[in-house]
């Protein structure tokens, strides 16, 4: 299977910041509720859940944005909570709520009881799902897995589900920052299985969603993020020279850390819309392919402004890379919205080949 | 009134970055919920509305935590939305969901209907508490008047109450970039006129919160937020020299903009906790004091971590400030929320006042 020659590997190119015919693009939750094949699918399956759970349904609405959009990317449909789940937290879905946890994590005792899951038994379902799509797409674009990131991760299990203000976790990171050390160390550990894991089962590409590191105070997330995304980019299996499989860092509100990140060993930073990519560029001085970063709402406006502003980005990546579109993957700097119109998402898919195209 | 002296005038020293006995410290939303006896008075009141437009309750509770904390500055009760409210918006509250607008600004009609409210009749109630809160305070400490940033009221006006994407005022800024500019500038009329018309009722020291800045890609904040800052720099009547009235320009995830917005001609940047306290005084050159900059949720850990984040936040301005506390107004990087414990903010003010003098 991972012989099967990839017929468009502008992905893994721009990530290896080599020449590309196009910038290449895909979009954080390309996959999703703004499809009604999508919802259709949803209501059929019954739950989030449920559609992550069964192979099949997880190949199924991967490949749909693919048929639509002229996209150079699949990834896994998932979730990033699989992970704390399979270690037997209770994940559950409450509508208009968010994602729960039945058992969160908030003494000593909740974390001595944490161990790394198998991820060809407990999280296997991911596993079967990365070989059917691999199957499925059968080279036609290559196949990105996934994992949140150490920090991330902590932030629902100990908060039990989302926050407005991470008072938990941030109370045991002045508190207890021995026990928030612990349990990093134990997500981090299973964090690089998973994404291991991933790999063989066929994923081309890795990226590690930091979504809350932003959340931290710069000294804070010096301590609790950043320390273990090294470690993930240190650890994990990715082989070597030019079958190295490529890790993408995406962090919201990275920007003051670009430094940091492209000093880990990382093939490519995604970032959010705050910061413009030819500061991101100069500031991580080609070391590192970046990803991003059209602000999502962008998507809201009339189909000239989205090309306008597609324009825009990929000449400020170009500004701050020396004139040069390599290293670039487009995408936007979050996950698209369920109420964003998919004609709209075409014009943006269109426009980055479009645009990127005329000068190379 | 403005010719009682004052007893602590120690903020407005620091504003004017002059040597001062210990650092000021004063806490947006002191005057709140997570007070047993504010929650009395509003339960009285009967609605947050009610309280902020009856002078002699704005009153009693912004002098409230002066009476269980050695704070160096009231601040006006009241909220960011009366400006518009007084522009015909029909403010209201929905537990649970924030304000909202009965009349938000989606058309060039809603736009064409828009006019200066009169300070003295349309927001007179404000006026009329300032002028009471000064008569009570007596010279104690200065009194903070304070108004929303132009973007961050237009955001309410435009989205008709609170966002988790501002989709509808980003599709505006995209698509009728000339509409939103024609919004802001009416909007920052009203601005300039209600902190006039504070300062003229007796404010001392005025804050602008520019809360939704920090949502904005920087060639958004700098064609839709900045400008309109910069402008109510300039053009609010301060007085000069020794008595100028100092104006403080706080924003949340405003840390990009740090030099931008010391260029401006204010006297003080408030920053959230997203960036270093020495990073901004470098990037200020001395150009401006800086206000912030704890992280709110650390008042839920324990005495002694608030005590050691306390002293590391006041080393932090003092590293990047030559070795000198001059010009630094500790606070918070942003809010105090309704479930913090009261014994926590008082370790906090206390801790402030006795780690700053000790090195002085």
């Amino acid at each position: 299977m991972s012989d099967t020659p990839l017929v468009n590997d502008r992905l893994l190119r721009a990530l290896r910041r080599q020449p590309v015919d196009h910038t290449p693009v895909w979009l954080m939750r390309q996959a999703g509720r703004y499809l009604p094949e999508y919802r259709a699918v949803r209501q059929r399956a019954g739950s989030f859940l449920a559609m992550a759970k069964t192979p099949e349904i997880a190949c199924e609405v991967t490949l749909q944005p693919l048929a639509r959009f002229d996209l150079d990317a699949a990834i896994l449909f998932s979730d990033i909570l699989t992970v704390p789940d399979a270690m037997g937290l209770g994940l559950h879905f409450i509508e208009g709520e968010g994602p729960k946890f039945t058992h969160p994590i908030r003494e000593e005792s909740d974390v001595a009881r944490l161990s790394i899951p198998d991820m060809e038994t407990d999280l296997r379902y991911v596993m079967d799902a990365v070989r059917l799509i691999r199957r499925e797409l059968a080279g036609r674009v290559p196949l990105i897995g996934f994992s949140g990131s150490p920090w991330t991760l902590a932030c629902y299990m100990v908060e039990g589900g989302g926050s407005r203000d991470f008072s938990r976790i941030k109370t045991m990171a002045l508190d207890r920052p021995d026990l928030l050390h612990r349990l990093l160390t134990i997500i981090t550990d299973a964090v690089i299985a998973y994404l291991d894991a991933q790999r063989a089962a066929g994923a081309q590409v890795l990226q590690v969603f930091d979504t809350w590191g932003g959340v931290l105070a710069p000294t804070m997330y010096r301590k609790f993020s950043l320390p273990y995304l090294a470690r993930i980019a240190r650890e994990v299996e990715r082989g070597e020279n030019e079958q190295k499989t490529p890790l993408i860092l995406f962090g919201k509100g990275n920007a003051p850390y670009l430094e940091d990140l492209a000093d880990c060993d990382v093939e490519a930073i995604g970032v959010d819309w705050l910061v413009e990519l030819c500061e991101a560029a100069r500031r991580t001085q080609g070391k590192v392919a970046l990803q991003g970063n059209l602000d999502p709402a962008t998507l809201y406006s009339s189909p000239a402004a989205i090309q306008e502003q597609v324009q825009y980005t990929l000449d400020r990546y170009m500004m701050g890379n020396g004139g040069s579109r390599e290293g670039h993957v487009f995408n936007l700097g979050h996950g698209l919205s369920p109420d964003m119109d998919p004609e709209h998402i075409g014009v943006l898919v269109e426009a980055v080949h479009r645009l990127s195209r005329r000068r190379h």
